[in-house]
């Protein structure tokens, strides 16, 4: 079944004294989870295993107390009581057939140690990188035989869980080794400091402690970050970053490199296209004969296979796409490439954890569930009894709904009013650098299609009297929501009195023409108090239809909430070179004579701007009129054979396009199900 | 041994069905433990049991999952398995003699619910006000009964868990009962929005429900903010903040009444004094004859009698002076006035729950450590044997450290360099608003001066020679920082080069001599990249010594750090009322001819500004020089009777006056003690 032209991805490889079964890596990356959550970890990870990845790793796995990252849930090999947990992972990906893999951490001036209130760890007296008022201590040589302690008991404790690859880190801006081994932290005059052999040094030492402890069963990983996009202030994949790689050469069994900091190896696809990291780390095959693995959000088997056969890597590593499928490597062996559910590139897995809490994920539902709900990404229960269920609405949570009810078994029928399918994707994928959005919908439409028991109506705008005479068993709304045009959002709690309509062009305007919505030749004022990507697309896409444009937003930033999703300096950026005139910390206060009247958020001082078209990007209303209307005739529903109305996604509650597939995903689970608790299993 | 002065405190006083023994109420307050730490949430307040407050009160408990501030470790009484931790609250706090009051909270439309994942409950179609991506959606009446239920529910819970009084909560512009009140969050059509009366509907009914189904044999009281000092934007005491107090009137058990939002209803000390809330909250008393809990960093015994006195309030409200002495009641009780340990009214507090950890106070060392490392705030083990200590740095470290070790029984020199005690202490409680600061440093010293086995030398600055000389067992550096003059920081982490020594003026000599510190007329430019409260302060000195002041920062806004202590927004105000030039988001790249260069974080852009002196607010330096010197004469100690020589606080690494006296604290606390790993028992 499986295409021979992937024939190479399915090859074994060796790593030390073990073999994978395939090329598919799935690299270190942070669940949410961790040590508050191991059970939840160890289901997400599972997963993986058994959709076919080669080798699964722990997100980053804190070797002492003085690396601690609290709130953030990461991994914790902090003594004896984690093995336990750990030992459960290693046994449960065995059983499935993948190798196990752990990376150690150690993140020295990377941490303010909230909980553990331990003086962080550096190469020299140095502020912390967080915000935190905490500075790090220079570690004296006790310090250092200390860590290196710490960090082969953690080796040897990650050898008696059961792990086969432990990682030795040095990658990110965020962990000791690479602090030791960058100038700008590391003013140093002893042996570990000043030359690159000395600043390499407990690198080079820890990578052999290591290998000492461990090597003979165990392969040996580095991660390492060989460039940081810095320029000469940073390291460089043509300078120091090079020489790391020719200076420990063979010493490690497996290369994992990649770019530094997290913002630069997570690029979105705003950002980056697939295979982003490869002109930065093509070289470091040359100067080693151990296998050698990168990411760059691949999910096309054709673009992997290219990695391999030009020799940039041997193993593909993936965090993103293994989480927004599983069972990628599977699919491709089964000959299933479009079944493949492809990451968009939207970063909200990486927002997850920056915000403390289990992964989500725009693709796929059932991440970070798989233990909490029981939930499996390909595999869901059959209904068991015949059931008729009428979806409205075509988005991301109609699609999501329809598509894994008609995997239950349901005689789907999904009506769209407009005459495309997607919803708010279909026109937020037209965004500038939003194209790999589109996914959402493409992913179920290509499923739906396939299914003999889903209907799809596009151009199909359905009244409460048609819905009431279709007669469904279920019916399912989801109409999704829309902006608001009168400035409410936070800072503007009620609406703007001063608005003139002829001077307002709304977001729906927008998404649906583009700039042609707007009519005026003037300057366009986009006041965002949405704080998430929407109004800096729009100021993007507004430049280049020639347009010029200020960007107005209470926050003292552009974008604030894409810090979570690791975007907010390159979308800044962008807008700086598009020359936005970005006016931060301003609200709305008048609007007259073709000026608006702005208002400092601190001082309530006011100023004057020239404005043809105002654009506010704030808040939106759930389209909910069929609910409301089918709400107040439920005296009707029994004699027309409907058992139930629910509305999912958007015209529930707007939120993101991920909270709209999770809702019509869970309403999909849910359906016959008896009410559960087990919302509180994570306590 | 009271003062009669004081008798009044001490009296009994009706709450419902109950009576607590005094007038020292604990009122709810975060304790960032919550449900994740629950027996180090227990253990905090059964201390304060111990130090004799009447009524001691959870922090606020989420009654659903559909509340869920994830990941704040608020409490949570979800359902009958939160039942036990709650119960063994409850026994702790009656076998000490207190009252056990609960906080039943719905967060309503302050919650992204980031782990339930529910889409939030709002009077109407809103966005929250925090931060993620996600609305509310309102409630229908089917909503309004399960609330409703939900509420009535817990209650019954609680009271099954032992509690005597139970919150029904309208405050902070956190909870679901004031969202509906507040007409900027309610465009409701029905009953419930609209009318005053409307909006005050779903309040009126939980209390109700509430007396219903536990008012037999609790006490129900109402937390209510009569004011939010929006002016008419908002909730005033003299409109509805008054109206729903003399509409609901003699409904509640009991009335705790303050200030919304949080950093109105917590201010620090360096923007409001002792009793700040009284001027709003005093109008309660007429409207109602049920008791009246109050709050405003009451320290002063002589306060509180006047506040009651006054009619004011009946029971007096505490917070953070509960934190930074739990035993504040026993010591006005056994006339140790001067043992009282004051509050600063910094609010390191309130940023260790907004930074999700359990509470740490400036103040109070042992806050947050009584379950984990088993510290009482005052009771510490005897040495039981003799033990010499040196003491070399009379601040918050050394003071900490000399004041525990005395109180151990060791024999204790203390000598300071300076001609004043308090290090750092001593110069910053002189900068604008930060008098009390002092404190840290007065309590201790008037500590010491009562014990008998203290000795304290000022103007004693000591050598290594000295301290082998003088043969301790133990000695004890406490030597501080001192702030870089180079410009190394978080954004600049190499000395910058061009700063002409003539035209930088250090944090240091400002300290020391104020504004006499700066010898040339022109502009003052102060660099932040520290981000917490020193580089504001000085802005403040320095425009009132007459100085034009920019004030340029690679971040965003002014002090973020500070937006944890809830200062941020009146710090920004402040120095726009004061005309400070603000510069965000650059740092320094150049300065020749009374000019800095300005370079854009972002874009890299470059602006000139004219700079008479610069002053660089960055990071600090430990002063370990003696702490060095030692550490290479260590084979000297043996000879000279020296035993160890450890560092404490800033000389080991800079942080936080409370890092510093935590860390003094935990040096008297271990010495002799065997090596301890109950780091980890917070898991």
């Amino acid at each position: 079944m499986r295409d021979p032209r992937y024939d190479i991805l399915f090859e074994p490889v060796q790593i030390g004294p073990l073999t994978t079964r395939n090329r598919f890596f799935q690299v270190p990356h942070c669940s949410g989870m961790g040590h508050r959550y191991p059970e939840a970890d160890l289901a997400m990870r599972s997963m993986k295993a058994e959709g076919g990845w080669g080798v699964i790793s722990t997100q980053e796995t804190e070797i002492h107390p003085s690396s601690d990252l609290s709130p953030s849930n990461q991994g914790r090999i902090w003594d004896d009581r984690d093995l336990p947990r750990l030992r459960k992972m290693t046994e449960t990906l065995h059983k499935k057939g993948s190798l196990a893999a752990i990376q150690l951490v150690h993140n020295g001036i990377h941490t303010a140690n909230r909980l553990s209130r331990i003086a962080p760890y550096g190469p020299s007296d140095v502020v912390v990188d967080v915000t935190d008022p905490v500075q790090a201590r220079a570690m004296d040589k006790a310090d250092i035989a200390a860590f290196r302690k710490w960090h082969r008991d953690a080796a040897l404790r990650a050898k008696k869980a059961g792990f086969d690859i432990i990682y030795v880190y040095a990658g990110h801006d965020m962990t000791l080794l690479q602090h030791f081994l960058l100038k700008r932290y590391n003013s140093r005059s002893d042996e570990y400091g000043g030359s690159f052999e000395n600043r390499l040094r407990l690198f080079r030492e820890v990578l052999a402690d290591t290998r000492d402890a461990v090597g003979d069963s165990c392969a040996v990983a580095v991660r390492f970050a060989v460039e940081e996009l810095l320029g000469p202030a940073g390291l460089e994949h043509t300078g120091e970053g090079r020489d790391v790689v020719a200076a420990l050469a063979d010493e490690p069994d497996l290369w994992d490199v990649n770019l530094s900091n997290w913002s630069n190896d997570s690029q979105t696809a705003r950002f980056s296209q697939e295979g982003y990291q490869e002109d930065y780390v093509s070289f470091v095959k040359s100067l080693t004969t151990k296998p050698v693995v990168g990411v760059g959000r691949y999910t096309s088997p054709d673009s992997m296979v290219r990695a391999i056969r030009k020799g940039i890597l041997d193993l593909i590593g993936a965090a993103r796409p293994s989480i927004a499928d599983p069972f990628l490597p599977k699919k491709i062996e089964e000959g299933r490439i479009d079944d493949i559910r492809e990451c968009i590139g939207c970063n909200i897995c990486v927002a997850s954890d920056n915000t403390c809490v289990p992964l989500r994920c725009t693709q796929n539902p059932s991440i970070g569930e798989e233990w909490r709900k029981g939930w499996h990404p390909e595999v869901i229960p059959s209904l068991g009894k015949p059931q008729s269920v009428l979806v409205v609405g075509g988005g991301p949570a109609g699609l999501e709904a329809a598509r894994a009810l008609a995997q239950r078994g349901a005689e789907v029928v999904v009506a769209e009013a407009s005459q495309q399918w997607g919803g708010r994707v279909s026109h937020e994928s037209k965004l500038p650098g939003l194209a790999t959005w589109a996914r959402v919908s493409d992913w179920r439409m290509s499923q739906l299609r396939q299914a003999t028991n889903a209907e799809l109506y596009l151009d199909s705008p359905l009244t409460a009297d048609d819905i009431i005479a279709y007669q469904f068993q279920k019916v399912v709304l989801a109409t999704g929501a829309t902006w608001r045009t009168d400035g409410v959002g936070r800072v503007h709690r009620l609406p703007l009195p001063f608005l003139p309509s002829d001077a307002v062009v709304g977001v729906d305007d927008l998404l649906q023409k583009g700039a042609g919505a707007i009519s005026k030749s003037g300057r366009v004022v986009i006041f965002d108090d949405d704080h998430y990507y929407m109004a800096s697309a729009f100021a993007e896409m507004l430049v280049s239809a020639g347009y010029k444009v200020a960007f107005v937003t209470p926050s003292p930033i552009v974008a604030p909430w894409t810090e979570h999703t690791l975007e907010q300096a390159r979308i800044q950026q962008r807008l700086m070179e598009l020359d936005v005139e970005i006016i931060p910390l301003y609200q709305l206060a008048g609007f007259e004579g073709g000026e608006l009247t702005l208002e400092c958020v601190y001082s309530g001082a006011t100023k004057r701007l020239e404005c043809a078209t105002l654009v506010p990007v704030t808040s939106r209303l759930p389209s909910d009129h069929l609910w409301q209307e089918l709400q107040s005739r439920e005296a009707q529903w029994a004699d027309n054979g409907i058992e139930a109305v629910t509305r999912v996604g958007d015209c529930k509650a707007p939120g993101t396009i991920a909270a709209a597939v999770y809702d019509g995903h869970s309403y999909a689970q849910n359906l016959l199900a008896a009410p559960s608790d087990n919302y509180d299993r994570y306590r």
